[in-house]
């Protein structure tokens, strides 16, 4: 980790639970001066300025990026294809951006849409941390700590920039790694998109039995732990669907079938399929847990 | 609450988690005079004997029961018939008997059989309560405050023999409901079986892919929590699904159909129903949570 990172006019776009986190994180290391947020809701904003989280807000946008060092776009998915046309028209030649959408692809390919190409100034990224809370009341400066965050630069990303970006999220705490767009999202889809599909699904199917009231009364200690993600933001999620459209339809489909067959094996009486099935996944969820 | 509660002699046949927890409650309320734990293992006996878990130990489960006011029956499911082929030539006439097993109407149907009826001493039951840990050394005597035990008493019941079998888990903190066994299994089916189906299937799928190792590496929170019940006990686990076979296959069934349902919408981009589908599910976690 450089000493050397100095960040005189940090402007966030976005301050939820992300942009918020990583403004209380980097508040803390003293390497900011000003931190500017921006963001369609001045509600929203000015309570981030209450709490301490940013220093000021603009609601302009076009404003808010003017003479920064470094422009964090933490707003959905959705909602970035707008706000990259705003930069295109307002961004300074040296300004670094980055973003924290949980799909990288989608991002590179509205960058390329509203500048016509990629600037070499533009690093994407992912901080794969959160928690099921969202906006700037839940977030916490220790939120990427031991966290991974993944840079998928492209090929014309300036190298200085992408160092600039990588020592931010060291200073929050985070390990910091790269890989190729594509590959990004199909490891997400895995990991985090097709989980949370799941749960979203359970919750879903459980209230729409004629019984709810009873069966929800029911659920224990697993089940909570099981569905906590259920309770993450539908319209950022949702966005996430959209953007990593095929890799997650791809992963839903293998998952569809694997339990397609468990059914079948429970309908069967197969004893040897859920006993193997089973304790391969014991096995591997344990391991997980030794390793993270 | 009782507070006439009192037993002599009570015999737990398999001292794990469930078992051992109750064993550990219990003697902290001070309503047992003895308790004698029961099973295969030798060693296992003797480690819960160690830790203070149980008084004293009979692997020779005949002998055990002998004079017992209270037998807990906490082995897996699939362990029962053989146990119950032994109480019905030891059990004597005043002894109640109950069980913790997570679903009911297959432990009533191994009573049956190896009874040729239902003893009245018979009370089925189910703790609402656990975790992904399994054995006596995980056992800890507030598992089930606060926690729902279900209470599936049979016809032939006697109003005596299901008066002890709620006040022992009434002591243990509890709250005690009686339901129909064939309700019970549906109702957990929905709420315990089906997510612990889902997540085994999860992990089992993630760590058949290609790149397992990378994809549990870039793994957060989210995933560490909705995966945590697939640490679970794999033989406790192929017991209930083979035991509420067709509850379980069932409600797998529902939630397919559903999940297909929501890869259809994000292979075709279906905006309405993924918004839709994530905010019923958010209302319902949220809801719950409160309410839990």
């Amino acid at each position: 980790m450089s000493s050397r990172f100095h960040i005189k006019r940090l402007c966030i776009i976005g301050v939820g639970l992300i942009g918020g986190s990583l403004a209380r994180a980097l508040r803390e290391t003293g390497c900011v001066e000003t931190i500017i947020g921006s963001g369609r809701n001045r509600a929203h904003l000015q309570r981030a300025q209450v709490l301490g989280v940013i220093d000021e807000y603009e609601l302009d946008m076009a404003k808010a990026v003017r003479n920064a060092d470094l422009v964090v776009v933490a707003v959905p998915l959705g909602a970035m294809p707008a706000c990259f046309a705003v930069l295109k028209n307002s961004i300074g030649d040296n300004t670094v951006i980055t973003d924290v959408g949980s799909a990288k692809q989608s991002v590179i390919d509205a960058m390329q849409t509203a500048f016509g190409e990629l600037p070499k100034n533009f690093v994407p990224g992912h901080p794969i941390a959160g928690t099921e809370k969202s906006g700037v009341d839940a977030a916490f400066a220790e939120l990427f700590s031991q966290r991974r965050v993944i840079l998928t630069p492209h090929a014309a990303s300036d190298s200085r920039a992408v160092k600039l970006v990588r020592q931010m999220w060291e200073h929050c705490g985070a390990q910091v790694l790269e890989m190729e767009a594509k590959h990004h999202d199909e490891v997400l889809a895995a990991t985090s998109h097709l989980p949370h599909m799941l749960a979203y699904a359970l919750v879903d199917t459980l209230a729409r039995l004629q019984d709810r009231r009873e069966i929800f009364a029911y659920a224990a200690g697993g089940f909570r732990d099981f569905t906590r993600i259920a309770s993450s933001d539908p319209q950022m999620w949702h966005d996430i669907c959209l953007a990593n459209r095929e890799s997650l339809a791809q992963m839903l489909g293998v998952y569809i079938t694997d339990l397609q067959r468990l059914q079948q094996a429970i309908e069967t009486n197969d004893s040897e399929y859920l006993k193997t099935t089973f304790t391969r996944a014991k096995t591997a969820r344990d391991q997980f847990s030794e390793s993270s």
